[in-house]
């Protein structure tokens, strides 16, 4: 089958990969109708984060074409949402809802297994992991939105969740990447009423704002901490949603919160000078992780299928496999903010 | 006025403060009737914080003696207990219920101002932050009980609503101080089902599971993380309540809370190593600091009142201002847990 591949620093081609077969009775074979690259994809593709050479993305959307024997639901022909890791439900962290955390689980495009920028996946732990979709006929819109649930939406609604957004609180989000966007857009769903985006491209202005921002800061580092504290009266926010994770970001976020606020933290972590102390002072908390994308689907796709979201919207280029280079380097430029693959019809 | 004064590292000796007078109409003067000393007293002893010359002690219980025109309750003669920080419960932060972080707000027996170690103290703002006990003939372990929710137990109480503690859950205590005796209290007025303490002294051993401890962790390091693996079957307990503030003990929080779960912090950080980005991988939560303990007064009060809690136990040395050397050197030598100051009738 045809897939992306990883080979380094810079090097991203589509080649071939064996087509999958069921292994545990547990398992799914899933055809991709869609992938996407990630904003983690790219740390890899810069060589800041290493990656095994071999399979990557870990996004997908697509439909069942085989199921192990202890597979009862989903069946054959249904299309699913992939959350970006697999899980078992049956472990600790799983029951506590923290399926990213599974003693047993793990991630899909990692250089072995089968990955969300390819044409086929095989699924562990199938009815455990996969989030069927009710069978209809939906619009290439409603296919990225549904997308786009399988790890940023779901990742940026892990952030608005760890900081405990609440009905009309004041919420800013630093990082205007698709993270950042699905924050803003979570923070909206919990019923904030103030988000503050800190953003200075246009475009993602303009869909942070579709999104549900209510403010836009241009300013960067001292410059975004004085505008967020004039903007909230010299009081801070209730919550910062950190997406990015630099010492830059996570440094603004903790000046930008109030004293007894809270970080939602899921930025991939790269800081270096951070130290929680600092937090302490201010009795700021601070959660976050890796997204447990499974507990939220099944909520997050029903406000897209009720048209209360459209997180669909973050997908500004569209290409396909054979175009896999290019969906790349548009997010390396900044020129797209997430690039989605059309693989097959679903 | 007899006071107790700070002469720096390991020198604390009884002498004279002028008598506090109003000096604003939001002021009170407060008779003191109990003071004692706190952890952080002793960092200021053995010279490991910096601590101004002169006043000290940020802990009492008193009986208003004269009060600024502004202050309509309490009145004089009411038996009161005070907070070890003061705030005016106007600004933003004492609206969120965050009186420790009081933009106009400060602490008692800084060195200037005057402190629980006296015979009286200055109160700035307070009605606002001073709690009323109802009227009443108390016992000097009535008394005892006031006193610790000046500081004491309100810290420990603030470790365990900072984690979120709810019914049912395991909670492990990292530190058998008088602040983590009061966590494993908290933890259990919370509904905690198994409250873990680690200590290794058998006196305190006694008083955490007079307290509400289901078990005692005896190791330290890494044996108490293997311990409390093992009792929670390798899960992890879902809060953490870190009242000590070195290395050690937040990396020992940090090791046996699982995967998803809460470390509720309020042990003076004097960690160095400690990377948030460890606890990011676990999504596993940290918030704490000051404790609001003015916030938490009436609550633990009534619990006191209703005889629910019986936190005077604490005071494991009850001695006067004459003795105050010795309230030092016992804790010093850790001969005792918390030393209770007798200083007038009530």
């Amino acid at each position: 089958m045809k897939a992306a591949l990883f080979k380094g620093k810079g090097h991203i081609e589509l080649g071939e990969r064996p087509l999958p077969t069921i292994k545990e009775p547990s398992d799914a074979i899933v055809r991709v109708v869609m992938g996407c690259v990630c904003g983690s994809d790219l740390w890899y593709y810069r060589g800041i984060n290493p990656h095994k050479e071999g399979s990557i993305g870990h996004e997908f959307i697509g439909v069942v074409e085989e199921t192990g024997k202890d597979v009862k639901d989903p069946t054959k022909g249904d299309l699913v949402i992939a959350p970006f890791t697999f899980n078992d439900d049956t472990c600790p962290n799983c029951k506590a809802g923290f399926q990213s955390q599974c003693n047993h689980g793990g991630a899909f495009g990692n250089g072995d297994t089968d990955g969300g920028q390819g044409e086929y996946v095989r699924v562990p732990y199938a009815a455990a992991t996969l989030v069927k979709v009710p069978t209809g006929d939906y619009s290439e819109d409603m296919l990225a939105s549904f997308l786009s649930l399988s790890d940023v939406v779901s990742t940026g609604y892990h952030a608005v969740v760890s900081a405990q957004v609440k009905e009309g609180d004041t919420v800013a989000v630093v990082g205007d990447g698709a993270v950042g966007l699905g924050a803003v857009m979570g923070a909206k769903l919990l019923g904030a009423k103030r988000i503050i985006a800190l953003s200075r491209n246009p475009d993602r202005q303009k869909l942070a704002k579709e999104f549900g921002a209510t403010d836009i800061v241009e300013e960067r580092g001292d410059g975004a901490v004085k505008a967020v504290m004039e903007l909230t009266n010299d009081v801070g926010a209730d919550a910062a949603l950190e997406c990015v994770g630099t010492d830059e970001s996570i440094g603004t976020a903790a000046a930008i919160v109030r004293p007894g606020g809270m970080i939602g933290a899921v930025g991939f972590p790269t800081y270096k000078e951070f130290e929680y102390r600092t937090l302490f002072w201010k009795n700021i908390g601070i959660r976050g992780g890796v997204a447990p994308a499974r507990q939220y689907i099944p909520m997050l796709l029903e406000a897209v299928l009720n048209g209360k979201i459209n997180p669909g919207k973050i997908f500004d280029l569209r290409t396909d496999l054979d175009n896999i280079k290019e969906a790349y380097v548009a997010m390396d430029e900044r020129r797209a903010i997430k690039s989605l693959l059309k693989v097959s019809e679903p």
